[in-house]
């Protein structure tokens, strides 16, 4: 289709078109977002378009992620990647280590103008430090976000999903519940926590800290140790049920356990959270929460392009919802 | 360490460490290669240095990769972010869904120096597609590569790696091996399926075409779709061991043999293809043929910057050694 096409299913003439996709903001709110809309559902790609009309833009949209190497990242950045390249920009993709140096080298890009906009999913903590100098700029919170910097974010509820978790492990019959965490410099990490913490205690169970366990990484190895070590404690203290905050620290909770003789979810269930595609694999497949990866990717890009397209704009804040999928670790 | 200790440990003036870290070509390959080998084994980061020099460098690197969402590519991701940033680089990744003219826009940002050099993991047909208007820019071949093409290149053998994989299953007394590839778009595939095939041969073993099955992905569902559908099969037609080019497709082999009642390795042996983190969780632990991840970026990166530092100097390709890593699987 073609960009009169878009014009047309629109209703609006080719150069208010022009003018959306170059971020001009003399264009109505409503207006834009039809256009938008036109552009997305048409599957027009604005790449050819944008090369050929001359703006001072980069058309690159920046991700910043901690870590290449987990797999819900990327499941996250294929949905940023596949509507900035609709709407005619190129994602490029950091690896900033949750480095706030790093982080903030990037921004300098933004401020440079050799990038337009970006998406950050550093934790929030790092977040904060940036907001001081970097708060002006077109940034967009995605996962790890405070609602109260300012800042447009997209996320889930993360101390009602670990909730779900943990009310799942007791409708089992499940008491002796542990926790497997990352890294307390994430928001949701600590947000996990209390959904955990508060669902134990609403159901009566005094949560030991004995139960639990930081592992300040979301390798497969480092769950692997901490369930042995869980699974090894004398009777109180080992737990008869894990929840741990990543598929990946669950699915080596289930290894570490194997290694010590304890079958999931005969002896230790185990609950893990994303969904990852490798979660159904494995045997046991995974009990997981399942967050919308693809739609948190989606509405970070969305909500960057509206905040592009019109600076002043108010942008809101978007809570996706999470789903519990049952499978037989628990 | 500061610039000066640099340039100390090298043996050379400040003025030389800068025109190294600057890319000027009137520096001697010998030096410049000193003043690499001492900047990378001192810690030193060049960014500091890089932002207070004033250069018409971009200093950004790009990485071309067909799917975010590979482990394999996260790992060989994060050797060339390493040494990238080590050099003062930014290294930003972008997704090319191994699509031609995704890959041309990457590449217009080199010829409008936007960016400095590219690290290209696409499938070597559209590398070669590219090779005629992208020839002179400075890019690197990683893991696909064709060592005709004239550019600078990194990767394994993959005929012998899979010969390996395939000797290894033969001296279990497997005879009806089967090939689960992915997509013979990739020199990879290509080759890894002829090391296969001849390693039977040589066994004195007719590979069967009943035993081997295309899945154009390296999803783990397409994977466990085909491992079932070979086992169903009656007679010699079903293997009695898999060897697939991916992990992924390996652990999806096993997920799929399961669903149909066979056991790994009793009844149907397999054995992967990279080693990605997960391999060694799963249960059965996965035997796969490991490859160097980390030292294929880091490689890709230093051959990038050599091409960088001296366009004129002829660059060689590098062959990286795979290893076969035994566990349970097979």
């Amino acid at each position: 289709m073609s960009i009169a096409g878009v014009a047309e299913q629109a209703g609006v003439s080719v150069a208010t078109v022009s003018r959306v996709l170059n971020g001009h903001s003399n264009v109505r709110p409503e207006t834009r977002d039809r256009v938008l809309a036109a552009v997305e559902t048409s599957g027009y790609r604005v790449n050819e378009l944008a090369r050929n009309l001359r703006t001072a833009e980069s058309r690159l949209l920046l991700t910043m992620v901690p870590d290449f190497g987990n797999p819900f990242y990327a499941e996250v950045v294929r949905g940023i990647d596949a509507v900035a390249r609709q709407h005619g920009y190129f994602m490029l993709l950091c690896d900033t280590g949750a480095d706030p140096g790093r982080e903030r080298s990037y921004f300098d890009m933004l401020r440079r103008h050799r990038a337009d906009g970006a998406i950050c999913l550093d934790p929030d903590t790092v977040q904060h430090a940036l907001v001081e100098d970097a708060g002006t700029l077109p940034w967009v919170a995605c996962c790890e976000f405070d609602a109260d910097m300012g800042v447009p974010w997209v996320g889930i509820d993360n101390y009602r999903a670990a909730g779900d978790a943990v009310r799942h492990l007791l409708s089992r019959g499940r008491r002796r519940i542990g926790l497997i965490n990352s890294d307390d410099g994430y928001l949701y990490a600590r947000q996990r926590q209390e959904g955990y913490l508060d669902a134990l205690r609403e159901a009566g169970v005094n949560p030991l800290p004995a139960w639990r366990r930081n592992v300040y990484s979301l390798d497969y190895e480092a769950a692997a140790v901490a369930a042995a070590e869980l699974a090894r404690q004398p009777g109180e203290s080992a737990p008869d049920a894990i929840f741990a905050v990543s598929d990946t620290l669950a699915i080596g909770a289930i290894n570490g356990l194997r290694s010590v003789g304890k079958r999931t979810p005969a002896d230790v269930a185990v609950v893990g959270f994303d969904d990852i595609s490798v979660a159904a694999q494995i045997d046991p497949p995974l009990t997981t929460i399942a967050q919308p990866m693809r739609e948190l990717g989606e509405t970070a890009a969305r909500l960057l392009l509206k905040r592009l397209a019109d600076p002043a704009a108010s942008v809101p804040g978007v809570l996706l919802p999470h789903r519990l999928v049952v499978r037989l670790s628990a």
